[in-house]
């Protein structure tokens, strides 16, 4: 009778337990708490979307590869599981009259058919928060400080902010190599993690460049230094370069407001990020005691939303990378899996009748707030604290005759082996001390 | 340049605003807590199962026109986006060795091609609280009265509690009509709402039943009544048929532990739900004050499990219509959609120099827990505060260059028009008296 069922989801995709859902949910609680503390609003969006909402946006390996297509069955439309939080916001953005600046966050799932490895999922969250309407560096500086403080809130400590800015990049492209068209060469950069500085010298080849230019390419990404020092050198070597002035004087910004966080920050050449849209500053966050990859990133995209509305409406946004950033976590030891229930509270019945007085005072005590659960499999007292030791809940109440026809109860502290000996009626007030 | 893109999501499929979001998050906020308070644990699953997770599971109907399936472009293999939360759940639970009992929460989105209308939607969110691992009434009692509870917690006091029970209905089909297979008849009664009386008399005259057979049906589940004398009239007639008996039992036990909650239920033989995998209790809640549908419905399947793991493992739920419950909620005027934001603080700067202590002084509320926004368009006075009236923003603090020479800043209430003037290092106490 049994069906050839499948127990496990498909490649790339996860079951979480509730161990797991306990951990995950108070990380994203800590990271959405941040993002209003900012002043940012949520919105949601669907999970799917017409494929033309997504066609052009991101580049051509993204769009052909990574994204789940598939035709709608009834009304053969093309429809397209999300690929990040940023398309759909802007649509959602350009079909409503909303004050500017819009500040939104969004925690949320994502799809892409990436090759499964360690922090890499077919699906995974992410957590964003965005501006829009604003082209000033105080909006990049905000979600750059704004990522910072949820990742110190997190626990992190070491971590650089590798900063760079495209508009500055393509002017210094424009002088060293007399390059206009940078997005292939952004493109090629971009697998710089993945295919190392050999891999990006062939994929440059691969584009017609000769060797003298892949050298230069090479040579001017491998910089990576502290913003000051970078910043006054680059502006020194090309300030008469329209792109490289306005790149420079907005990073220059940014970093003044970052005030004491921007010890985090480095200007890194390398950095472009791989999705067509960013147009201005681009950052990503690399932590310096494991390797991960990156855990958060974000950038300006000031052209997007006048793919939707004809009106140029300045953008930025930053991006943390769920599933890294709680797998780093766990290994740093910042966070454990060591909850396996929400539940404090269990109350052990010792008879049949004792049983209709557990299940009262039970829900008594989810009426002031206590996480409670009592037996439902009618099990003995042993079978019933078996269970509690495998969940793991802090609290036995044993309820039995002799509690019954006293009114006094006790409480059980598994922690640390205590026994409170109370009134039914005080029951609660001695939990709060406890708990 | 603009390209023809869709600003709208798919028919069926929706946006929600900040404003909707924020009771969105209220509402779903005070039910993951009532599911938490009553000692469950979240899980979460994938968006997408493989088809043979969800084939034969639902029913016909359910599988034919109703599921999203599509090809997994790479793998060629058939996808299906999840129809409910309680399938997955199952194919989770098969999966791992817990102990029972399993109790899990799990609120998400689920994917069902409806035809779109007030309530109805493509894509739409569940609340799911389900029990693997007993067979006993205490289970089905604990989460009636978790049902119950959440309602009550969110505001609704008129509402029946529709119960009946699979079994005891197949006892009084098979002693009443003589009928065995009686899955086909329960999908007919189940379009009751949609179809009426009369519909359902062409339902089953489609399946070959005569007129009197077809009568006897109606006249059956016409029955609605308060749930003592509903029992004791059905145990006397059909006593000696065991599934009338064990019906009537399990019910019976139910009634019992809900004590005050009993209040509400109403046993309506009318009552099967629409998917095949319920064996036992069914029940749904209808709010009697307005016509939504069911807003909350669950009930007993104690074969699915083996299907995934060839062993009998009891299991029963309940869920709650995330849409339903609020919608219905702001037409009876509980909840409301008049919070435009979290944020509760915006710091008007008055100045380029006042900016940047603005700047800082948001830094400091944010640590300290508040909402807090800045002036990221370097806008004047009047259009920051235009922002402010737009966005709702209850609290104004006022920065200039008087401001910051005195350390004195003024805390202006649009709420209650009234102005507090305090020294800069006492806002943060001032603050938590206003708020």
């Amino acid at each position: 009778m049994v069906s050839n069922v499948q127990l496990r989801p498909p490649s790339g995709f996860r079951d979480f337990s509730p161990r797991e859902m306990i951990l995950r949910k108070k990380i994203l609680g800590i990271i959405e708490d941040c993002f209003i503390r900012y002043g940012f609003d949520p919105i949601e969006t669907p999970a799917i979307e017409y494929w033309e909402t997504f066609e052009g946006k991101y580049g051509e390996e993204a769009e052909n590869k990574l994204l789940y297509r598939f035709k709608d069955p009834w009304s053969e439309k093309w429809f397209a599981l999300r690929f990040d939080l940023t398309v759909p916001m802007v649509r959602f953005f350009a079909s409503k009259a909303l004050p500017i600046p819009f500040k939104r966050y969004h925690i949320g799932r994502v799809w892409r058919h990436e090759r499964p490895q360690r922090g890499r999922y077919r699906e995974f969250w992410q957590a964003d928060a965005d501006i829009i309407g604003s082209v000033f560096p105080e909006a990049d500086a905000e979600l750059l400080d704004l990522t910072i403080y949820v990742l110190q809130k997190l626990g992190f400590r070491n971590f650089v902010v590798k900063l760079n800015d495209r508009k500055m990049l393509r002017g210094i492209f424009e002088e060293e190599l007399e390059l206009r068209d940078v997005l292939p060469i952004y493109r090629a950069i971009d697998k710089l993690d993945k295919i190392g500085l050999d891999g990006v010298r062939e994929e440059l080849k691969k584009l017609g460049l000769d060797s003298t230019k892949v050298e230069r390419i090479i040579d001017i990404i491998s910089e990576e230094r502290s913003p000051d020092l970078m910043l006054e050198t680059i502006q020194n070597r090309f300030r008469h370069n329209e792109n490289v002035k306005q790149g420079v004087s907005h990073l220059s910004s940014i970093i003044d407001f970052l005030d004491n966080k921007k010890k985090y920050v480095q200007i890194a050449l390398n950095l472009v990020r791989g999705l067509d849209y960013y147009t201005g500053p681009v950052w990503e966050v690399v932590l310096t005691d494991i390797r991960i990859g990156s855990i958060a990133g974000g950038g300006r995209y000031d052209d997007l939303i006048f793919l939707y509305t004809g009106k140029n409406v300045p953008a930025t946004g930053t991006s943390l990378g769920v599933e890294r950033v709680i797998e780093a976590g766990i290994e740093l030891g910042l966070f454990n899996l060591n909850t396996e229930t929400y539940t404090t509270i269990y109350v052990v019945s010792l008879s049949k009748n004792a049983f209709k007085h557990a299940w009262k005072l039970a829900m008594k005590l989810r009426d002031t707030g206590f996480s409670t659960q009592v037996d439902l499999m009618r099990r003995s007292e042993k079978k019933q604290r078996e269970y509690v030791s495998k969940k793991d809940i802090p609290l036995i109440i044993f309820l039995g005759e002799k509690e019954i026809k006293s009114g006094i109860v006790t409480i059980y502290d598994r922690r640390t082996g205590k026994r409170y000996t109370v009134k039914e009626d005080a029951i609660s007030d001695t939990l709060k001390k406890i708990l």
